[in-house]
């Protein structure tokens, strides 16, 4: 999924250029990316709206294209919505919020992550790169910059950079390189904290549950009109535990997810605990279930198709990227669930980075100054815009 | 050991006041706390020197007593130590910066950590407070603010709070408590992570190593007059990769340390590595030994007597404290190397927090913001002036 609409300056800069990238790959050199402009929407009651105000005045100040739908609008676009619970007490038990309003964000969508990578494979493959699928890496060596063929280097006082990379797989071997750039995602840590080098990146399990709509109740809900041009739903998130849904119209189906803080532990090391991540039918049913059901209805008589599990990488301090350069070592990361739509950008950062060069140019001739994004002079503002 | 000489103004104010108190406990309520002002030396080369100028200026500016030593008092008051290395390959190899002068701290000393322990345990006693020594704190529970007492509580849609504390040792049982404050240095991630709650704490081993001085040549060292009234030597920190070392004068020997960061891997939860953290013999002899006796060919003579290693835990954000509130639960903690100098203080924000109080009153009746040391308003000025 990709949105421009966020509350921090940067994030929106980091994802529009991005995405205005991404919508130039599908519709200007015509390679198919799987972009669809299905929108946004976020339902929300009258607090949540005064709560959001400053936040809308920001976007629309720098340009995000963003629409207000009031109550009566959403009914008539969205007939098949529950807007108010009246005296329904499991509703009041979960405390759930009316639906009094939402905000609609245009330039917003999906798109297809295998597709998207391809394209840049293929460039990368043309100007001279080379990848090594299905291979480990093992561990970053750590040497001295002026090594003195001594056992036991670099001690305390010397200089250090990463003079080796492990790798184990089709390619399995000690590889080397001037500098190397690790975006290993909630993998980071495995390689950086042995070297003592902070990413700040933990994770946690996400679930995305599949709920058939073609020739069901809910297929109704799927070819809604009067939000794109392409006859969709738009991507919808409920007024209570981040609970969210998209279409998605090739397959016939509605992938559910819930953004919850909740008692989800946070993890480190993801290859120490490895066989813990996997959906859980009870987590849509007990947990995910009654709230999307309160609101949508129809989702009653759908049946799961299936369900998956996934790490979320946070950024723990700040939720937004990262990259920064230590020695010959480049790290880049801490999407924090926003990678793909903010990936085109951080990609000519980290290029900056390798080049030294202290402003990075996004797509679109949009100048972003690199130690922004740094640990060591952080100046990024904070989102307070999350689904 | 102490002192209030940083450049961060929060650092300055929490270990002013902090330090204030156990001067107070020492020379008024005359508790013995093995408190000794003895002072804290930098050496540093013309470079570290003017780098310094700025953070120099800002604690004379807020009051922190310094002393500026020329090369030449210099060698007059340590008359063992090599202040430049001519064509000394060896200092060349390793890079090591002359001595062209120093930075005293007054305020500045050693303190016995198990006596000031034992001065608050015994006045929470008093205060009807109970201990239970030896016993493992194995999960902090998270159970619904409002039970409904369905199985799988609580659900996405429910606040939560801790309900229960797993306690396994002298006493062997389910604690619960209103409000919960963990304050668990290194080992904070144990009891955090599995509820999702970030602490920002990551730690990675330090090691001390203790050298004869007792009818040595270092025993002159030891002696040193000039800098406190005790006649002793002061913490002497030396300006390379902060080898460090301390007078204990009551066991006749130095403490001796190192400040690296290199290539020392960092622990997010000591308990699956407890094994691996023993002192080692090679890091003393090929990474600290060799710049403390290019400075003071004293320690040549002297031989290693024993050696320890521990969790240094690090805020990895900013290497300032924290103290922060969720839900029923209070977590302290970041001090980053500066636990017992600071702690005085951070006891009485967590007290402010605990009673919803924004501003905490600490020792000397100085007033500081609470939300300054939390994550979510987080105010804190960096500190620049690490040993």
């Amino acid at each position: 999924m990709f949105r421009n609409t966020f509350s921090s300056s940067d994030n929106q800069v980091l994802s529009n250029s991005a995405i205005d990238f991404y919508i130039r790959i599908q519709e200007e050199l015509n390679v198919d990316i799987g972009l669809q402009k299905i929108g946004y929407l976020w339902l929300m009651d009258e607090m949540q709206i005064s709560r959001s105000e400053p936040y809308l005045g920001r976007m629309e100040a720098n340009g995000v294209e963003i629409t207000r739908y009031t109550r009566g609008e959403l009914e008539h676009l969205l007939p098949m919505m529950v807007t108010g619970f009246g005296a329904d007490e499991e509703a009041a038990l979960m405390s759930l919020p009316p639906v009094d309003g939402g905000i609609f964000g245009k330039k917003c969508g999906r798109l297809d992550p295998d597709k998207l990578v391809r394209y840049y494979a293929q460039d990368f493959v043309k100007a001279g790169g080379k990848f090594a699928f299905n291979t480990d890496v093992r561990m970053l060596q750590v040497g001295p910059s002026n090594p003195l063929g001594v056992e036991g280097e670099p001690f305390v006082w010397q200089d250090h950079r990463i003079d080796g990379i492990l790798a184990h797989g089709n390619v399995d071997e000690t590889l080397s390189a001037e500098t190397v750039i690790l975006a290993g995602g909630a993998w980071m840590n495995e390689l950086l904290e042995p070297m003592g080098i902070e990413s700040h990146v933990k994770s946690k399990k996400r679930q995305l549950f599949s709920v058939s709509a073609r020739g069901e109740k809910l297929e109704g809900l799927l070819r809604t009109k009067g939000f794109n041009s392409l006859g969709l739903a738009p991507m919808i998130i409920l007024p209570k535990a981040g609970v969210h849904f998209k279409p998605v119209s090739d397959e016939g189906v509605f992938w559910v997810a819930c953004e919850d803080e909740v008692k989800q532990p946070f993890i480190n090391l993801p290859s120490h605990d490895l066989q813990s991540y996997h959906a859980e039918m009870s987590y849509y049913e007990r947990s995910v279930y009654p709230i999307l059901a309160s609101y949508f209805p129809d989702f009653r008589t759908s049946r799961l198709k299936a369900m998956w599990a996934g790490l979320y990488a946070y950024n723990t301090v700040d939720k937004l990227p990262f990259a920064f350069k230590d020695e010959n070592l480049i790290v880049v990361g801490g999407d924090s669930g926003s990678g793909i739509m903010k990936g085109d950008s951080l990609g000519r950062i980290v290029d900056a980075l390798y080049r030294d060069e202290t402003e990075a140019v996004l797509y679109g001739d949009v100048s972003y100054r690199v130690s922004k994004v740094g640990f060591e002079n952080r100046d990024v503002q904070r989102e307070e815009w999350v689904i």
